[in-house]
């Protein structure tokens, strides 16, 4: 499972003190063998940047990097140049520890905006962290404990990728929690597989990747400074270099949207306070667009999220939210449905079975499809309910 | 106070059976004379609108109305053709028992979603609800309870109209609660005054109103079916019919505005769970529209939202959705206020008196101010914190 799935992968997760009580807090991926290889990244859409996030688009610019340093309690975001000298050192010291170079290495943080960086626990951590670097399932699992804040479970995933006269895997970890948005969840995730790929295409693989999962999940709307989705690919499975629209591309993008869905599923099911995960599909949209205006205008709502927090099917509220998402369609032609009750039809109450109705609200998982009668196009959105536990895991900051 | 402070219109409420045990849900204004007068209406912007929205609509046509009358508890939305002859039914009646026509009497209706509106109590309620019609205080009083679904108390609102050579007056009632958000508050209102009022005047002045005021309010983010906003103008007052851009037209758009910006502020206070009332200022906007998504932005946000709850001054949250609202700024030049105590300053923490923050704080009324130091344009929304008590209201429709 996690980062270290694939073989030519290490990891390790530690406790350095950033956090109190001894939680883990500090997280590396790196090669083998410290040499740098294919990468790629998405980052937040966000202007108000993380430090990290800014050091880590620079060492992307050449496509390449080795390893990837992780720290949790502590976004590093609204710090300003101090900010960056200290997301900059991160990486010097994490190069230093490995041999390699410190444009080679990428930063994510997460955890609070607005706080310096404790940087002497992170100083003393590095040498600790890079020490225990492993290759086995246990190293993996260290690191992607340590990346998670008010996440309450590790997220992992590893998928096969079947290549013409190779077989690779890809492996991940994330850690989500609260503000997850459609324009990019709140989220750190990091994913390396052994296939060989050229830079172009492992970022235009991702990028699709994360279009169809982390940027279909909504949790409560909020687009964080430190959302980051990073691609590390090996090459020691030995296949030809996969190419953008060459043999394998395909089959790459498969697999690392196989992996985000897996991370971001159990983001949905661990987001704060969330006692349902619920999926939005609409259907007979008008064009993508209008579709995915319509799902995500659902799924953004807090009165169908509190709705479905008490189990209530009330579908007049997820007419009025389709009403209002900006999507062209008739109101009285469309049709809703809980977990395939249809409990509207022609925009208006349609007969149902109540009973079964009852049944498939209390369940943890509601799926509420949405016809809209104009066209062919679809989408789909994951998302939540609000809970009282989310707002009492929000309200302050200590 | 309310609508019968201007001369020239009576009101009535009283429980008609649309809400159990006896609470009032039955409301009327009319002319006394029961002769149509200039009318101007603002209706929501969702799709999916209610049958009284269409009807309404239809009514104003030709800027005259002689009546509103306003049912709680049901929203007669998600009705189809039967809710729109419904919604033409209640405007017969009222017609019939008032002696005026039909398409002279505009209809709103606020409540569930989705169930078809309860004919008999109404059929029966309209000669009782004529006949209790009055013109003092006691009668706008009863009309305004009357509106009222989940508030938990009335939203009245009286200022002078200063005119040269008169004196008139604007009066209003609202109901509010939930589901307020910019493209309109969900929420109705009617404003009445003894001015003479040109119906495009009136129109012109009522937009404007709203939207500095129940357009730029926000508890949830969601769009009502049935939102609505309606003036009528008497003409008792004697002064020469105000025409757009003439003598005049200035006032009445500040009393107007001075109206709805008092039922707004009654709403925000009102609303669902709410137990903090913030403003968020974007001062420094490069343009209206830039200060606009920031400020709404902010609002929107739930975390922000949950912080607030807590008071919890975490203006990482606050730098964070501005950074994420679309507007363009250096969020290094920032800077963040609460209540007037810098917290954050060329997009970094500021030292400041912790004390007097965390008084701050614990006050019901928050506001929060961001320079972005881009240009001189500025943006005020009006919002609420996000309570357990909100959930509570929201989980079910039992």
């Amino acid at each position: 499972m996690s980062v270290t799935a694939p073989g030519g992968f290490e990891a390790a997760g530690i406790a350095c003190g950033i956090k109190p009580d001894g939680v883990p807090d500090l997280a590396l991926v790196s090669t083998a063998d410290r040499r740098s290889v294919a990468a790629a990244g998405v980052f937040t859409t966000n202007l108000a940047t993380a430090a990290p996030v800014q050091i880590s688009r620079r060492h992307l610019e050449d496509g390449q990097a080795a390893a990837v340093i992780l720290s949790s309690g502590n976004a590093n975001a609204a710090t300003g140049e101090p900010g960056r000298r200290d997301a900059r050192r991160m990486c010097e010291l994490t190069a230093q520890e490995l041999g390699c170079q410190a444009d080679d290495v990428l930063v994510c943080s997460t955890g609070l905006i607005g706080i310096p960086l404790p940087m002497d626990p992170i100083e003393s951590g590095i040498p600790k962290l890079v020490g225990s670097l492993g290759s086995d399932s246990s190293a993996g699992e260290a690191a992607a404990a340590a990346m998670l804040t008010t996440d309450t479970a590790r997220k992992e995933s590893e998928v096969p990728l079947d290549l013409s006269g190779a077989t690779a895997t890809v492996g991940g970890m994330a850690k989500g929690a609260a503000m997850l948005a459609p324009a990019m969840a709140t989220m750190l995730a990091v994913l390396t597989t052994d296939a060989a790929v050229a830079p172009s295409a492992l970022q235009a693989a991702l990028d699709r990747a994360v279009a169809d999962t982390f940027n279909a999940l909504i949790v409560d709307g909020c687009t964080s400074t430190n959302d980051t989705v990073l691609a590390l690919a090996g090459g020691g499975a030995g296949n030809d270099p996969i190419v953008e629209s060459g043999p394998g591309f395909t089959a790459l993008e498969a697999s690392l949207t196989s992996v985000c869905a897996h991370l971001a599923g159990q983001m949905a099911i661990d987001a704060e306070g969330a006692t349902k995960r619920a999926l939005i599909v609409v259907r007979g949209g008008r064009s993508g667009e209008d579709a995915r205006r319509a799902a995500r205008g659902v799924a953004a709502s807090q009165l169908v999220q509190c709705s479905l927090n008490g189990g209530d099917p009330y579908w007049g509220r997820v007419l009025s939210e389709l009403g209002a998402s900006g999507a062209t369609f008739d109101p009285e032609r469309a049709e809703i449905a809980y977990n395939g009750i249809t409990v509207c039809r022609d925009g208006i109450a349609a007969d149902h079975d109540g009973a079964a109705l009852e049944r498939a609200m209390s369940g943890r998982e509601i799926e509420i499809t949405c016809d809209l009668h104009e066209g062919t196009a679809e989408a789909t959105v994951l998302f939540t309910d609000l809970s009282h536990a989310y707002i009492d895991e929000n309200r302050g900051t200590s």
